[in-house]
């Protein structure tokens, strides 16, 4: 019962008719008697840059989840963001520090990098393909250099979108092989799939899958269907994966320890979850 | 369970922790099934201004309840708003239409004029007497002067304060005699305490109720206690009366019309709400 000293955690979107996060993380606030709330509020784009400021104006407000249209536009409107938001070029939590001072971080890419790793893939000195360098790809990629990868090839069919996170990551982890290339899957750890292929029923494959080694670990972003096409055929050839889904539960024990609510695990999300993946 | 869809109705006050509405109305709407929720939201009078209209921004917002200290400054801020409102100098509900625009209504004396009507007390052509012309006094004297008093008397320590409110209801229902006196209590059929007289143990009485006629109806504002010495001296001498809280429980029904989500009786909202009185 939402009261004058619960903590309100915004969850900017638009519009926000369809979100989600208010059935997962409320049904968990409250198993662990957590004074805490998930409040969609609807901001168009062009309302956002006062909107947001104001709302974090409010005294009971203690951070925020942002989703589209707005990740990217927060980063010009917090103080301070993580590396992993930077490389990314936006950001989908905002924290308000105690001194009134908001912090931007991304977990897009840390859910998905937390996947894997739970899934047993070795992340350090791993090579790996990203397919797509919007903004989920360019999240993943900045995730997973922050995970220890040795190289990290992109591919954007919008070649300017590669060069940039390139360039990105390369700031950011001056170590770090970072190079352009094709949608070729041969000599790779870890390939993903950061387009929206497999969306639609005759979407064609991100990359060609019948050419990939059955060592090789596939990562998916589309959470449209839990096995894609995509999937399905690297699970013919014999590949480990991860389904979109999981990216968006372990995403939220970190976005839950970066609010300071404490320990959570994907498992738990999804059985106190009020709703279905 | 809150979603995108929900309706929400920012509760605006300073400090948020301890308003009573969300204890109210959320069960109210939970048990009508009707999708909206009561959110309260901390607000600094300096920042009151440009965080009310941002927050009007926000696609899922339905309305807002407005209490302490941003009553009198949300008049300035809505597009339009009632006589009520306007007499009262305040308000403490805003509606926004399907156009966007925003309309300031006060529900305070409208509570206390249907407790009135509840137990009986002929409202029209009466003679009544407010002491107090702050905040809730204008409120109610506004609330009378719509319910059809013949006259109304008014008191206030600050004579200002009467001779304003004086005005505000002349210039609105020029056919109603107001004017200014003393706590003499003798020739009404109403007399409201509308002053903080009745909080702290050792105050006097607003006036003195010893005078009184036993047909005089005698309304409180005061709610910290149920039968305050002055309601406690009314009874003695043998006058109907009406306590603080009643205000409080017959406001709600009028606000949730104002709002569009249908009939209530105070009788049903005391018996679903978290909250003991």
């Amino acid at each position: 019962m939402i009261s004058g000293k619960t903590k309100l955690i915004p969850l900017f979107g638009y519009p926000p008719t369809s979100v989600k996060a208010p059935f997962i993380y409320n049904p968990w606030f409250d198993k662990h008697e957590i004074d805490a709330m998930v409040v969609p509020m609807g901001i168009k784009p062009e309302d956002y840059p006062v909107s947001m400021k104001a709302i974090f104006n409010l005294s009971n407000v203690h951070g925020a989840l942002v989703t589209m249209p707005h990740k990217i536009t927060t980063m010009g409107l917090v103080d301070e963001c993580s590396t992993t938001a930077r490389i990314a070029g936006a950001a989908n939590a905002i924290l308000k520090r105690p001194d009134g001072s908001l912090l931007g971080d991304m977990f897009d890419g840390t859910g998905f990098l937390r996947g894997l790793q739970r899934k047993g893939f070795q992340c350090e000195g791993a090579r790996g393909l990203v397919i797509g360098a919007g903004g989920v790809g360019s999240a993943i990629a900045a995730s997973l250099a922050a995970g220890g990868m040795a190289s990290i090839a992109l591919f954007d069919v919008h070649a300017e979108s590669a060069q940039g996170l390139a360039a990105r990551l390369k700031t950011h982890y001056p170590g770090l092989e970072v190079r352009l290339t094709t949608t070729d899957p041969v000599g790779y750890d870890l390939i993903v799939n950061c387009t929206p292929l497999g969306m639609k029923p005759d979407d064609p494959l991100p990359f060609e899958v019948s050419r990939i080694a059955p060592t090789t670990f596939v990562g998916e972003v589309v959470m449209k269907h839990e096995i894609t096409p995509m999937l399905k055929a690297a699970q013919a050839r014999g590949c480990r994966f991860q389904v979109g889904a999981d990216m968006l539960f372990e995403m939220i024990p970190p976005y839950l320890e970066f609010f300071g609510f404490g320990d959570s695990t994907p498992e738990e999300l999804r059985s106190v979850a009020q709703i279905q993946y």
